[in-house]
């Protein structure tokens, strides 16, 4: 330990929780990470589990420390409830919704960020965590107007203008791609090396077909099944036209959203990879910003709306 | 025990064993059935599964005795392969195409009926039960030419001239219901009674979400989530939503082969009448023919062909 953090960056998710130490100047003095989601804890666990996590990085007294946390420890079923922020939303206020959970005994003050909801009936849609990363663009790209993808279990898709999210929709593609793969008839075609070099074929042909025709993914879907059944496909061709399939009507579905402007992806460079090929193949530009980058970016502005 | 059989009609499936005994003017004289399907059932084991399905209705001698099953039984995995027609297919012929297992040492004679596939590239697909469905009911319906649907954990689509499947498709809209139901984020708006006064109109407005815009399959769906948290819908709301959107939107991207004829729906009389309110409003007329009536007329049909 060198010196103290001024304040710290925290990233709760449901699976995962990571936490960065800041410097004044909005350096990175250390980065922490533990397998302790929000999915994990029960409400009375958080404050040990953060605890446990920072205890390398900060001796037990001295001067109190800001936690700022983005993310699922502020869902109902975590640490405290953060009341969403309504869309269309001003993220330039999000620091204003934070509720400040109770933690007795230890030098940090943790305050939890909310997430931004749409209550517009028939398109109802949540996000938490990604508001931070939609804020952090805001400063990344200054005057950013436009259609943002934010891929994932859970993919996002925002209309961003500013600091203001205007509409949001969620697709569950990530998700759907693992219930098909581990628990689905599919499972029979996807077992074994799911990385050979058919991958990138299979790939190109489940995009190809997800874009062209996304209403028939119900349908499509049984095509990888029915192809290894028939046509001798692998399961290396198998995974990679099934994740293309998904993307690919993802995409398909949403082409209203593409504006013409360069997209900005945020999320893991490989998965963003396979997003930013499906739009080149649906005629739209696309940009990888780094998720972990977006994140701490939003994290700072929140602290400095504070 | 009053008479013995003159044949045995069986229907083996993934799930069931189905088995009828057939009097020589085609009446049925026993009914019988078991759980051991296809799924649950080494090769070896199909001969006894029969056998103790049958037992209270044959004495072990006597004269041999026909069995014509149909169903995953052909299937690789199965009893024996039976290799499957390819479609365009003339089931006018399908008895020509079944194959005999081995069965020592009992009086039963069993032949297993061929499925169909269609391997157009892009285009795979199979079938195993369902065709001998559509010879049944191209007896119910002499000189019947249109297109058919088979709901079901993976519906299937037929465009059906008489006896010959012209092409088909299926979707695995059963299927998905139960993986989103039962593993998927949406299990925690899904628990609780299913059945309240809520289901119809979630149904309802599934039904509609799913015809207006099914290309928005995979983004519609995480509004099932969405519609608990922010609009407290209850868990039968958010059931019949998720079974109408999924039904909605296989019925919906299929548009193209709703061709003005009334369509029969082939299946349980729960599940198709399901499929009748999303046709209707999707313009369509149908009318249901039970599932089990339609595959006895396809078996009687079939042992005609003998």
């Amino acid at each position: 330990m060198s010196m103290d953090a001024e304040w710290v960056a925290v990233d709760w998710g449901t699976s995962n929780l990571r936490a960065w130490g800041m410097g004044p100047g909005g350096e990175i003095l250390f980065a922490r990470s533990s397998d302790r989601g929000m999915g994990k804890l029960a409400p009375a666990e958080f404050p040990g589990a953060l605890t446990a996590l920072l205890a390398d990085d900060f001796a037990e007294t001295g001067p109190r420390v800001g936690v700022l946390i983005c993310g699922m420890a502020g869902a109902r079923q975590g640490w405290l409830e953060a009341p969403y922020l309504d869309a269309p939303a001003d993220l330039g206020a999000l620091a204003f919704g934070a509720v400040a959970p109770e933690m007795t005994g230890m030098r940090f003050v943790p305050k939890i960020l909310p997430g931004v909801c749409q209550k517009l009936s028939g398109a109802e849609d949540v996000m938490r965590g990604e508001e931070t990363q939609l804020l952090g663009l805001s400063a990344l790209l200054p005057g950013f107007s436009g259609a943002v993808i934010m891929p994932g279990t859970h993919s996002k898709w925002a209309q961003l203008d500013g600091r203001r999210v205007e509409r949001f929709t969620t697709a569950m593609t990530g998700e759907l791609f693992e219930l098909l793969r581990t628990h689905s008839v599919l499972r029979h075609s996807l077992g074994g090396d799911l990385d050979g070099p058919g991958r990138e074929q299979g790939l190109e042909a489940g995009l190809a077909a997800g874009i062209a025709a996304p209403e028939k993914l119900s349908s499509t879907l049984f095509k990888v099944r029915a192809g290894s059944l028939l046509s001798g496909r692998q399961p290396d061709w198998c995974a990679g036209f099934l994740s293309g399939l998904l993307i690919g009507a993802e995409i398909g579905g949403q082409r209203d959203w593409l504006d013409g402007n360069e997209i900005p992806l945020i999320g893991g460079p490989a998965l963003c990879a396979l997003y930013a090929k499906g739009l080149t193949m649906a005629g739209a530009s696309s940009r990888i910003i780094d998720a972990t980058e977006a994140t701490l970016a939003g994290l700072k502005a929140a602290r400095a709306q504070e």
